[in-house]
């Protein structure tokens, strides 16, 4: 056995980046639903919304009355996404105490998804984290495409280090690096988090893998090998469709606590329970549940 | 870059154990087309058929014809299956050159599977291949269960590695560890194959994994970072249908050539090509293409 972590942490993206790539809109009360599901399934940090516009993306209006009315759960964290100063004063007046800034690191897909260059992104957020800082909230950096871009193909881990290390230079706890179009494959993933971990410690890194080619479970095996204890994850495999071609769902929660699971590894999740709640939200968004192991244990396929 | 091979050698067994766990039977033309565009794929070794009764495994019939029939290429081998010497009466009649051998690590599965007990079954096995090198022919062996046996639960790894060690003695030039029912995970493979290791030296070891929990992709790079550069794969991930709830198939040959690819570890295989067999092979079957990197693929997703 290689690297062996005692536990790891996963921080369960499906009410905000699974739903927010779902074609099927839910209303407050049953996102509320999910978030009280999945913390009574043992998840301990639940991305609960986005503080985005409504018209981009339709499955996050609502986050501030959804802060407003969540049951918040002792232990339990509850990240916002926030993409600028304005999303900032929304989590705020909902009374957030976590939040989430979000940078790529293609110049091209930051000027599609956030309309700004690298660097005026990175400024747009240092003034989010430190307004978010002085009044007491915790934040959480994201970086995207951190294995590829859409439009510029190959990235470099250098300039993942240095992003990263500038996320946490600006305060935030934690770099949840994603693979957006979900293109890393494990050997790759190694190679990355061994760069990056030079400028910022591997525990302060998270491994954010979609499973467009397959490769998510792969991806998480290989990034625990090189000391990455924190993965996202969405319920259920949430945001894409498995009936539509090229899928891009995150990395489906119960795979990951199945992986770790069956390694002796504590997640604090109760497998049984998380796959009832990927059935559930499968229904509710009107189709069959995406991951292999729910729709294992649907079938009761002996483990 | 932790352990990795310059070159992998991926063993397609779409024709075999692929389809023999599909519901649609292809005739024996369909089947020698499915091997005429593997092999410009760029695959070497190819499972062909099985010598076993077509009341059982109907997917199988004509085996005997279908090696005749085959228009063998330089440098591409066509292993077949054979259960006993009645089958290796069949095979040598239909002029193989190789053949593959099995026995399970779980004494139930041993007797649903074989009508025996696994030393019986050994027995039998080591008479198969005394007289199978006495022909000239390579014999190949496979173990099933390795990591897990249906009706027994866990098996033990030094029961693997004990009967990989008599597989090996009779004379196999490799042994195939069969995750049957794909309940394994990386880390467990990893502890795996370091124990039979100890016994038979990684590079006469192949890994064969299901997809079931979603973790044959992960179980593959765990696999080759403990020294085994030889992985059994069906293309389209036959075996087990994506829309049937609980899919069994092989990990996808597409799959691993994505995950080598991009790592730079030569399969000799052309990605592209393979995906192209994996769609026909699919509509012949009646059915969407199981695996993520056909899919991703398919819709023009960016690598």
């Amino acid at each position: 056995m290689a690297a062996l972590p005692a536990a790891v942490r996963i921080v369960e993206v499906g009410p905000r980046d699974g739903l927010q790539n779902e074609a099927v809109a839910l209303n407050v009360e049953r996102r509320l639903a999910l978030i009280g599901r999945l913390s009574d399934a043992g998840l301990r940090d639940i991305e609960a919304g986005a503080f985005v516009s409504p018209r981009r993306v339709p499955n996050m209006a609502g986050s501030g009355e959804l802060m407003q009315q969540l049951d918040r759960r002792p232990g339990v964290s509850y990240p916002c996404l926030v993409p600028n100063e304005t999303g900032l004063d929304a989590a705020l007046e909902a009374g957030c105490t976590d939040i989430a800034i979000f940078a790529a690191v293609s110049e091209t897909f930051s000027q599609r998804n956030t309309g700004c260059s690298i660097h005026e992104s990175m400024d747009r957020l240092a003034r989010v984290a430190v307004r978010a800082h002085d009044a007491g909230l915790r934040v959480r950096g994201y970086l995207s495409c951190v294995l590829g871009c859409p439009y510029e193909g190959a990235v470099s881990d250098e300039a993942v280090a240095t992003l990263s290390a500038e996320l946490i230079a600006m305060g935030c706890h934690e770099v949840s690096l994603g693979d957006t179009t979900g293109v890393g494959s494990p050997f790759r993933v190694r190679a990355l988090i061994d760069c990056v971990a030079r400028r910022v410690p591997a525990e302060r890194l998270a491994g954010h893998f979609h499973d467009t080619w397959g490769m998510a479970a792969a991806n998480v095996h290989a990034a625990t090998l090189s000391g990455v204890t924190v993965f996202d994850a969405s319920v259920g495999g949430l945001g894409g469709c498995p009936f539509a071609p090229g899928a891009t769902g995150n990395v489906a929660t119960e795979d990951l606590v199945y992986l770790f699971d069956d390694a002796g590894v504590y997640t604090g999740v109760d497998l049984r329970k998380l796959v009832d709640v990927a059935n559930w939200i499968s229904a509710q968004l009107e189709r069959p549940v995406a991951s292999r192991v729910a729709r294992a244990f649907n079938s009761g396929r002996p483990t």
